[in-house]
């Protein structure tokens, strides 16, 4: 590539969050970086898009070095929509969403803003990488990552995706010497057991937390959760055509037009 | 089936309406009916959920009919979750979501409330679908879909469905009899190309409204979007397992551990 390429960073923690702030570190040594970033915690917010209300999207300085940054009220997609239509004059080489404060491995790709990011981006023809590392502390430690997102990011811009395919990345909490490597997997079959923990307002009226515990039924050694739990970096490639194909053949043997 | 199946209905729409008081009508001739909906509208949510803020939900009665109904301030996820693990006694035979006030067809899916909540349900281990008109209006006509409807659950209670495997279901905005069947297929390969309506509020700050244009590239006759455009009812296996299995062998390759 003799041209620097064109990155676009977003996220759903918000446009201050360490996650991200790191990821943008990553990429100034990459590319041209404009970051797109929600204004406040988006996190959950799965693949929402805002129709029903106005979005505001406003330049912003958040530190010296030579990123351009928009913070916007939306929701990571909404974030996506707005750099790639609005914001900037040609699409970006790639797009990277995180560095998520938590997992997003296995089902909570589902829930997760991170990567409704990467997938808005995908839909769009964009390729796309969402990060996340396994600690929802807000003072979590980066730097292990560093050197993988660097590398996995320059694999895409080298490589491509397939059609309709982006990446799923996820880092285990270790320190750099104790990453093993990186495991490209699928998704593990896993859910949470919800637990509503149930209170009192002030005025007296009931209302709930939702909390849970997350259950991993699936024991194969080519899933995210397994390459997690043993020290690796996990990629899961994933895509946005939802078609269960393998189950046509049987629906179609249903009495659906007598 | 001897007894009585037990069955929850929800939508993105709001517990109000029109469509979702259709589903009621036609769940009644079929089961015992539990309502628990969004007391606003949700659409396009995707697969939030509610993790920074309280839920509320509580018991309601809208007309004099025999379901039990309950309106919840979360999203159509929540509602399920709430449903399943807070309400209900036992889990349901099925869950259906809808009807939607407009399409979630084809790439639809992925922005849809409607179908989250499906989806929701089918991660729980509970059969479900999604049921979307297109037509927008509030005030569109829901007869038409009647009696697909209840074949299509009668269906889903009877064979069950494939593990990890829920339905999404949309009808043409037809008169009955010019509805042709129900066809089985695969989600189109199509986007939005977004517009956004560039405004200054009254303080003269700017501000934008997400729009857009629908655009499908897909010309197969598998699809729902040929479907739902040659007069029939399409139903699309939705799975949420989101691996793109195919694409495993080819970041095989890739130099990601050196």
């Amino acid at each position: 590539m003799t041209e620097k390429p064109l990155i676009l960073v977003t996220n759903d923690d918000g446009i201050t969050a360490p996650g991200i702030r790191a990821l943008i570190k990553v990429m100034n040594t990459i590319g041209d970086v404009v970051v797109v970033a929600p204004d406040s915690p988006q996190s959950a917010m799965g693949h929402a898009i805002t129709i029903n209300s106005t979005l505001y999207c406003s330049p912003i300085t958040i530190d010296d070095n030579e990123q351009i940054e928009y913070t916007c009220s939306g929701t990571p997609a909404d974030c996506v929509k707005l750099a790639v239509n609005e914001i900037l004059n040609r699409p970006p080489d790639i797009c990277v969403s995180g560095i998520n404060h938590g997992s997003n491995s296995s089902i909570n790709v589902i829930y997760s803003g991170t990567m409704s990011a990467a997938v808005e981006a995908g839909i769009e023809g964009i390729p796309a990488i969402g990060f996340s590392l396994l600690d929802y502390n807000w003072e979590a430690d980066f730097e292990s990552t560093k050197s993988f997102v660097k590398t996995i990011t320059e694999n895409v811009l080298e490589n491509g995706l397939p059609n309709g395919v982006v990446l799923n990345v996820n880092f285990p909490k270790l320190k750099a010497d104790e990453i093993k490597g990186v495991k490209v997997c699928r998704q593990a079959r896993a859910h949470w057991v919800e637990e509503f923990d149930k209170r009192t307002n002030p005025q007296g009226r009931s209302y709930y937390w939702l909390t849970g515990q997350f259950v991993n039924e699936d024991h194969g050694e080519d899933t995210d959760e397994w390459a997690l739990a043993n020290g690796y970096v996990s990629v899961v490639p994933v895509q946005f055509d939802l078609t269960a194909h393998h189950a046509i053949q049987q629906l179609n043997t249903w009495k659906l037009n007598e």
